[in-house]
């Protein structure tokens, strides 16, 4: 080969170099500059400082290793292959193609190991970096013991400008601040260049003094991402600080090593181009053929991470022995917690739970919350600033702030977004069962996060509270109207509208027995009566997402009112007038679509008959959707507009949420013949 | 009366002390301790310097001034109630009542005058004064001239503490300090109490040095809220700035003259109750007797203002008429501007537009933008970091930077959701026709601000490229699914997915000329074919939403394909194989359901016959809603998973999208017998 004389260093660098823009160029889509700018620091982070073992990348004292910046992912692949994980040269062939293991951007659970999260989205891995150093610092608080330590790694975050510049990585770095979290690590790569090109153009902003504002440890800006002694000395002095969490800044530069490109906005998301890549391989003195070369010297070098790792992991285990032997109890509560799984009997006090009548289901919520909180020690969660109204605390159980990371419930301050994206954080950084709460209005804040826990299936489990116009005073800019359409439209995620307190407690024990995918529970603020379960199913019914409440005894039902939430006794004393008017009718309530879409056709179509036409739902949200469950002869009695301030029955009843009303849509679908209704629609 | 001897502000500031307590107790809801603490302010800044005329509140040249803590709404009803706008005290009385001028929350147009924006969802007033900052300067670069100055005002903004954690805020002030927005005078009320507690628990950041770093001109903290004196001095200091942004930290009580109750997150969001506003009273030196006491003395004080803004105003007329005398037609264009018309012919070319082939929607929309960007000289707008991808850019007119106002395309920076309270605040401030772009993804990040620019209404136009699985390598963090549905169900939001580059122009024509609510254009990455025109129905057709494209000559349809965007080629080819096998197929080219929904019953039924229930929707995102259009015996050709990375036509066509899959789902439709299809539904 005429590959010139490297040290070794440069030769595993410009590996990742080589590789990146290999891959783009053979995809022709792409993003090489930012993994061509990053190589050094990768390849400087993983074979000396990330504590990891390619051949174990479940083992669970690792660091964890954020990749925020997602459009780099092939400084991710490259690394992931280098060093041994289960990633092979020919997934890199096929990096972005139909069912490769190296999508675009990095997911959680594609490759299967070694990715923590899925990113791409800006400023979520970031967030998700502050959610795995909290969920550490829990996991520390409750298993170390004076001279037992298995809980005990960093996080490290790669962050590009376009992070820097979102929001969510704004809420989270004061979050982070906040809570004094010692292990997160976070590099900024500073390559100065975005799409629309210079960071001069829209982010001239003073970063260093940002974060120190927020109280962070800054190291930096370290004048050369080529540096490793210089990026070296930064690492150990942020492993070193015991107090803040650190930002590490570097300059570096996009598309490094490229004659034409780097620096360029161009460098930053789209191939090289074949020609430049020759150049590039000829100006860092790399072999121009064959494609995707990787130097023995190179590959060798970095497999030894494998041993690194395996050392590591075998220092820990001992440490684990140690503290098995000391205290069995302990260890065994750390590997069940670790595996996800539930404590025997953790929900029998949620069984025997029997609620006093009329009650918000927030308010139930709490109560179920607070009796299932004893037996789950690691349920961790809060509010976004809402915690009195979204009845979060976990009570007498502390908070989880600085110094105190064995409190339970957390507080999350005027962040939903970074709420999400730290919730997600927990659930991937694994041991704890995370939940955050808001105004479900304000799910739009956190949308973005949402759906990545939907994306990638993460158990999380959201509180959203003030569920319709019955909040009353607040008026339009809290009342939620689209919000349950927009959330049911998202794959993966369950959404539960219970409609009473007993319904409450089964969605949630249904939420935290489920460890695969988020779960929304949509709860009222105001009160609402208790189903009297003598008269009708039981609430555990709620388990198939829809399900017959009541019906006309010993009739067959002319027509079905369907509610969710706060709707369902409505719906039911609606029912109860049509049949003082002769009219035999069921009452589905249905908490769940997505519960009940995974039911058999058979319950289905038990539940809604599809003879039974004369369909009516009811429910205080945008009629989106339902459509699907009502028919074309049926009528939606919902909410088209925006909402109204007054007091929550107010505007319940002016919106057309009344019996009357309910009676008004009705007799005109009983009276049609059949399978030939109106096909109306409420757009009051 | 036993009202104590008080100096006149005192009286003044305590009348709005009282007023809020009052209406708070008397809706028995409601926010009353943040208008006690900021009382002083609101008197000071609303009788001394805000530059407005409550006989005239549309005067163009007024300052804007935005209650971003909207929950202190109180606050900003009794100024207008005080200083004379629209608003009786009849209405204060009906705080959070049906159908009054008062609701719980400032919204914009509800409120008759006086009220320049809605908020209560933290931030996102923040952003709109840094929008409204941004039209000023861009209308002052364009209609000053030396000696004439008739563009010259400030944007005040009063935010919360949760307004500063909120991740749309951190963004807004990145850019506004970037942009050097020195007519931008931001209060932050530094009250220290958040709805779980003192913001020690999730808020110890440097607020001020946080700013600094942003490039803002920060005085204060200012330790006492109610000095007049300093408060004067400070806004005086923040109106000579010329270079940067202001904030002014004024270090408040919240619930301040309640003696049981002040500097207590109960203050926050409960009323008083009736013993403690009765002790605020005596505590304050206020008669405990009738309610809604207002002091005619303070009246009168406060009624001055009216005096003062006519005066203000009738300076700023004259400088008007000498700027009319000097260059008419410039005064007319500003004019007509401020109106918010359009120029006659700014849409001829736009007319002429012949797209030459096969094209990506967002090219279409590129050109057409440039079209029509010479002759819409207050067209400005711009990406958030995407402009090369989304097309945005108004070439050859300049970028709107710091110095540079003049310049007609934005760089918002990877800050999706400030550049959507940006827009809304553009938009408010009137004068400008304000559009931003992103990927339809991120859409996501700005949920809440395009809810916000729904609910109030406004001209603001987005332009959401990358809009389905089409876009491929990037994958499924990028593709959107839920997205258009979501968008869908925003009321008043008009979502417009194009079929191609004719539907794009008219498209792009309808949401200029739009002047009532939002408008989300919905664009391709990818090449899709022009639809040959002279075989179809003409593509103005789109105004109405849905329209026949194309169908068996002289045979009634037996089937419907109903198709958006880049699926209506797909559905156009299908149909002529299905004619081909001897079936009469209409297509339906359905780019707007909104605009669908506003057309008449029979337009509806001639375009949908409802006798033809074999119907086919095609669209590459969620099926969430299409029953509406498809009934109970149609398919939905959808995706409700996500997306996957590889090359986008690889990824169309392996999750369904090709002529074989819709006559796989045609067919059996065809065969059905009428009216009995299977419902099935493609869960691809």
């Amino acid at each position: 080969m005429d590959l010139k004389e490297h040290d070794l260093d440069q030769l595993c660098i410009n590996t990742i170099r080589m590789l990146s823009a290999d891959a783009v160029q053979k995809a022709n889509s792409g993003h090489p500059g930012t993994p061509m700018g990053l190589a050094p620091l990768g390849y400087l982070l993983w074979t000396q400082f990330l504590k990891h073992n390619p051949n174990n990348p479940h083992w669970p004292d690792r660091d964890r290793f954020v990749l925020s910046a997602g459009h780099a992912s092939m400084l991710l692949y490259s690394l992931l292959y280098l060093t041994g994980y289960d990633l092979s040269l020919e997934e890199i062939k096929r990096f972005r193609q139909w069912e490769s293991k190296t999508p675009g951007h990095p997911e959680q659970g594609h490759v299967p190991s070694g990715v923590e999260t899925t990113t791409g989205p800006l400023g979520q891995g970031f967030a998700n970096g502050v959610g795995m150093a909290i969920a550490e610092r829990f996991l520390a608080a409750h298993f170390n013991r004076p001279g037992h330590s298995i809980v005990d790694h960093h996080t490290y975050v790669i962050a590009s400008d376009g992070d820097m510049m979102e929001g969510i990585a704004s809420e989270a770095a004061s979050l982070a601040g906040h809570l004094q979290l010692e292990k997160l690590i976070c590099f900024y790569d500073a390559n100065q260049i975005t799409i629309e090109g210079s960071t001069d153009l829209a982010f001239r902003e003073d970063v260093k003094k940002r974060f120190e504002a927020y109280g962070w440890n800054v190291i930096g800006p370290l004048p050369d991402g080529n540096n490793l002694a210089a990026m070296s000395k930064a690492i150990q002095a942020a492993q070193a600080e015991t107090e803040r969490p650190s930002l590490i800044i570097v300059r570096t530069h996009i598309g490094y090593g490229s004659p034409n490109r780097q620096d360029s906005a161009q460098a930053h998301g789209e191939p090289l181009g074949e020609e430049e890549v020759r150049l590039t391989k000829e100006h860092l003195g790399w072999p121009t053929e064959p494609d995707f070369y990787v130097p023995e010297p190179a590959l060798a070098h970095y497999r030894k991470t494998a041993g690194r790792g395996e050392r590591l992991e075998a220092e820990w285990q001992r440490r684990f022995d140690a503290y098995a032997a000391a205290d069995p109890d302990l260890a065994k509560e750390w590997q069940r917690m670790v595996k996800g799984e539930r404590p025997e009997g953790w929900d029998s006090e949620i069984k025997k739970y029997q609620p006093k009548g009329a009650t918000a289901t927030r308010r139930a919520f709490g109560e179920v919350l607070n009796l299932t909180a004893p037996r789950l020690s690691n349920l961790i969660g809060g509010s976004a600033d809402l915690a009195p109204s979204n009845d979060t605390t976990q009570k007498g159980l502390g908070d989880f702030l600085a110094g105190h990371y064995e409190g339970r419930t957390l507080h999350f301050g005027v962040r939903e977004h970074a709420m999400g994206g730290a919730l997600n954080g927990m659930a991937l950084h694994g041991g704890v069962i995370p939940y955050g709460g808001t105004f479900l209005i304000f799910s739009d804040y956190m949308k973005a996060s949402i759906r990545l826990a939907a994306l990638m299936e993460l158990p999380v489990i959201y509180i959203f509270t003030h569920d319709s116009i019955g909040l009353g005073e607040d008026g339009p800019t809290h009342q939620p109207i689209e919000q349950l359409a927009g959330l049911r439209a998202i794959p993966n995620l369950t959404v539960i509208r219970p409609a009473d307190a007993t319904e409450t407690a089964t969605a949630w024990r249904l939420a935290v027995a489920r460890r695969k995918g988020p779960v929304a529970l949509i709860l009222t603020r105001q009160k609402i009566p208790l189903i009297d379960r003598s008269r009708s199913a039981p609430a555990d019914q709620l388990e198939k997402g829809a399900y017959v409440l009541s019906e006309t005894e010993g009739r067959a039902a002319e027509m079905i009112l369907i509610a969710t939430g706060s709707e369902v006794h409505l719906a039911v004393e609606a029912a109860q007038a049509l049949e003082k008017e002769g009219a035999a009718v069921r009452v589905v309530s249905m908490p769940s679509w997505e519960l009940f879409e995974r039911q058999p056709v058979s319950y289905r179509t038990a539940v809604l008959p599809p003879e039974v036409t004369a369909r009516i739902s009811i429910e205080a949200a945008s009629t989106f959707g339902w459509e699907r469950y009502v028919g074309g002869s049926g009528a939606m009695i919902g909410l088209n507009r925006f909402g109204a301030s007054a007091p929550g029955e107010v505007v319940m009843r002016e919106l057309g949420f009344t019996v009357e009303n309910v009676l008004a849509h009705a007799r005109p679908l009983l009276n049609a013949p059949s399978g030939a209704g109106a096909g109306r629609r409420k757009g009051s």
